[in-house]
């Protein structure tokens, strides 16, 4: 980076919030998977004005700026950019909470704020609400994880579905507001998504098209009947039947959190690490190996959880009894763990005696953190660092039809594909719509073995190959998969280049990140 | 139009599709209030290609376009555009319903497909499924219901959230499709909102920027426990804390439909029309007349309803039961119809001595649209039509937090500015989300009446500015109301100057409409 560019930056946010020290930008630059991107300098703005100074400042000079918020996306790129060469807007210093209402259950946040900073805050407050969760790291960014689209449990699951208020900084420098938020002081502003006119949330979800630098998101109560479901399958020729049958519940308005399900080996590497000692230090796992094992489990191939939240005991005691009619005729162990506060006992919930239910109130874990020191050679550390400890972690985000055959297909090409490159099939599946589900293949490796990275991003993108091949297209992409979609079979490329040209003139917000330049149209008409 | 114009049109759709005699012109400029455009001709494509050429030809003779699917945007404007000399783009003739999967619970429909034909198919194919109708008319369109973000009953009562896959025509002619709609034949397109990358639907809500040709409408399944709830306050004093319990059992999950609250002027306006007798012929009706009345009725002055919706009867009795305990102490009335189907008796319900019970199965009725004849002087008709018998209806759609002293104050404001000019304050509320509230006053009048139009506007006017001085900005707008917002604080003008010329480089496209361009920017930066 130039001096003056340089100059320019420490103009807009402080000298020492323009980083380019060797270490910082080595560091910026690496994920948890090989990476070649270089990055110019890490920029660190305080609040939404700096934002749009840095903003000014890049289009100005031609520099391509990539923005993160806390650069947890692991798997997919953490914080690095899809271009080498770019400035890096670290908005990790935006970390306010900046409204917060109790009674119409909402809270507005920066990019900055994470997971856990949210529970805190409302655990402090003493609020009769949560946020729900990611199962990956507390120091995820609540804005990012929104704006990737990514899940959570509880009623809220679909969580960009359960946003608003957007406060968005255009590429060039101007400031705009979703829904009712154009309108200053707007009270409707947290409470009505659409607002008037056309939506724009979607454009600055999974985008390059602008920089978040507020967002409200909606709270659940905390309600005085949560219940846990367990279950699960020996054979996996009962899992069609079975995702038919959640399918139903969902439907119905049964169940409104999230379903989860998991294949023996991701269980297995969420208890712990590769069984080294009973493979005599061969990978992959083999099938055999892994049946001596879940055996001890009951032998199951697939396990199931779900939870139901409910206003009254009565309520949720009739949710549990549907939820066992139905599904106990299709797997081989159901538990339903059912808490139920009397209706004098107040709102608080809080069980605090066990994890699963912690988590369904909102309260982050590092259980899926730990995971990926899987095939480690040292254990999981008390705090946990993926890119620190070299843990390889590649993550394909395929979606799926809410229907068992389609279900049980799908993971059939993981349960192939991985092994047949040297890793485990790592599966989970999370319903958290009605109608589809994300299924969540993970390649976990260890990337101090020679060779690993390489072999790892092979598996990577045969498996994703195979399953865009037959339809399962990723609702989700890392810098390792931007280029990875099948052609449009319409003008949509010519839309977003419309778009991108419209709002981004110079080109200089995170190009090449879900803008699939590789279609659009050479000329306009 | 010139001749040669419309030989270009005549050429896209053929001669019969090209209506430009005065009988068509005078009746499409004809709404259900004052209207002086004056419609240059009617055009009507019979599918997605005809409509690329029309815009095509537009585009070419640069000719203002204006679209509508079945016209029945009444109180709003109906078809009439906001600007003088537009070719409407009537998209009746585009009726099909293209798509349909019983299993996974949705139909893909085109914008002429009314809520009464797709009931109808449901029905013949003796579908487990429903889709949710509005209060308005059966032929009104259900894309044109779901693109105004209007609103129904049941569990996906806020229409448009619960969409996807749309296909769009761009003011260039060029054709795209939201979510994973773009990847030809992807079974995942009708199943999964978001799709991969930026997501566009809301861009072509309740705006200017495409034609919306077809629309993935997800389906709610007849479930074996459907109960009404009705309720009333005598005072309006206890109507705040009903509001904010009904907040409650919306956000706890007892409550998944929509709720509705209407005052006794409303609700004598739908049970017969005015009571001349009464009155010695003078409007409005005076307060102490409806006194009288309302005595007949237990002397209410707000009634209320919603539904449970419940997968087996113990869940439906076990919600019942909770609503009843939260209600009863707030209630001057209250009484839950139950029906429960034994878990044996199969899914259908299709309760049919109740029109109550039947509209919450997705059957349309013609009970609101009777009520527009409320000052007319002749009864209503077999088949009412309020542009043929002048009826005049004028809406305002201001939201409101859903908290009760918002909902009791924006009440007052509609009960003592209606009124002042010379109008019933017919007012209703429609809860179908957690934090807002629509709010619904209408002004009904007889056109035949000298000097009402004017009347009509000018309270409409005043209604709508001191609802929006309050803060209680408008979801919606009609063409009497394109400019009755607050100027923006932010640079949303500029946002939708850059996106509306990306995608329509000539201004062809309904100009006007949703567009905000007196906010919009002189000039570029």
């Amino acid at each position: 980076m130039s001096g003056s560019i340089h100059s320019h930056f420490v103009q807009a946010v402080g000298a020492e919030h323009v980083l380019v020290d060797e270490q910082t930008l080595e560091r910026a630059g690496t994920a948890t998977f090989a990476t070649t991107q270089r990055v110019a300098a890490v920029v660190r703005p305080l609040d939404r004005h700096e934002v749009q100074a840095c903003l000014r400042i890049a289009r100005r000079e031609r520099m391509a700026v990539y923005p993160f918020s806390r650069g947890k996306n692991w798997g997919l790129g953490s914080r690095v950019p899809p271009r080498d060469g770019s400035v890096l807007l670290d908005l990790g210093r935006m970390d306010r909470i900046v409204g917060f209402d109790e009674e119409m259950a909402w809270v507005t946040v920066e990019p900055g704020v994470s997971f856990g900073q949210l529970y805190e805050f409302l655990r402090e407050r003493r609020s009769r609400l949560f946020a729900n969760s990611t199962g990956a790291s507390p120091d995820a960014s609540v804005v990012g994880n929104a704006l990737e689209r990514g899940d959570g449990t509880g009623p809220y699951g679909d969580r960009f579905q359960h946003v608003c208020a957007l406060e968005v900084v255009l590429p060039t420098g101007e400031c705009v507001h979703t829904g009712f938020g154009r309108f200053d002081g707007a009270p409707l502003a947290p409470l009505h998504r659409w607002g008037v006119g056309p939506t724009f949330d979607g454009l600055f979800s999974q985008s390059n098209l602008g920089v978040v630098t507020q967002m409200t998101l909606w709270l659940t109560p905390l309600l005085r009947s949560l219940s846990v479901v367990r279950f699960s399958v020996v054979e996996a020729s009962r899992l069609p039947r079975l995702v038919d049958a959640l399918r139903g519940l969902r439907q119905d308005g049964t169940l409104r959190s999230s379903i989860g399900l998991w294949n023996d080996y991701r269980v297995l590497s969420t208890r712990g690490q590769y069984p080294w000692h009973l493979t005599g230090g061969k990978t992959p796992l083999p099938r055999a190996v892994l049946d001596s094992i879940r055996h001890e489990w009951g032998g199951a191939s697939w396990f199931g959880t779900t939870a139901i939240y409910a206003a009254s005991a009565e309520q949720g005691r009739a949710h549990c009894a549907h939820v066992e009619r139905t599904l106990a005729p299709l797997v081989d162990h159901l538990s339903i763990d059912e808490r139920h506060g009397e209706p004098t006992s107040g709102h608080e919930l809080f069980i605090e005696d066990d994890p699963a239910f912690m988590f369904l109130q909102g309260i982050p874990h590092k259980q899926s953190l730990k995971s990926v020191y899987w095939r480690k050679r040292m254990p999981p550390p008390e705090h946990p660092d993926p890119e620190r400890d070299r843990c390889g972690v590649l993550w394909a985000c395929p979606t799926l039809p809410f229907h068992g055959t389609d279900a049980a297909a799908a993971a059939r090409i993981v349960e192939r594909v991985l092994p047949a490159h040297g890793f485990e099939p790592l599966t989970a599946m999370v319903a958290q719509t009605e109608r589809s589900i994300y299924l969540v293949p993970l390649i976990i490796y260890d990337r101090d073995i020679e060779g690993e990275d390489e072999r790892a991003m092979q598996a990577h993108d045969a498996l994703l190959a195979e399953l865009v091949d037959q339809g399962y297209l990723p609702y989700r992409l890392g810098i390792q998969s931007m280029n990875a979609l099948p052609s449009p079979g319409d003008d949509h490329g010519a839309l977003l280049r419309r778009i991108k040209r419209a709002l981004d003139p110079d080109d200089i917000l995170a190009p090449g990140r879900y803008d699939f330049r590789d279609t659009w149209p050479e000329e306009d008409e």
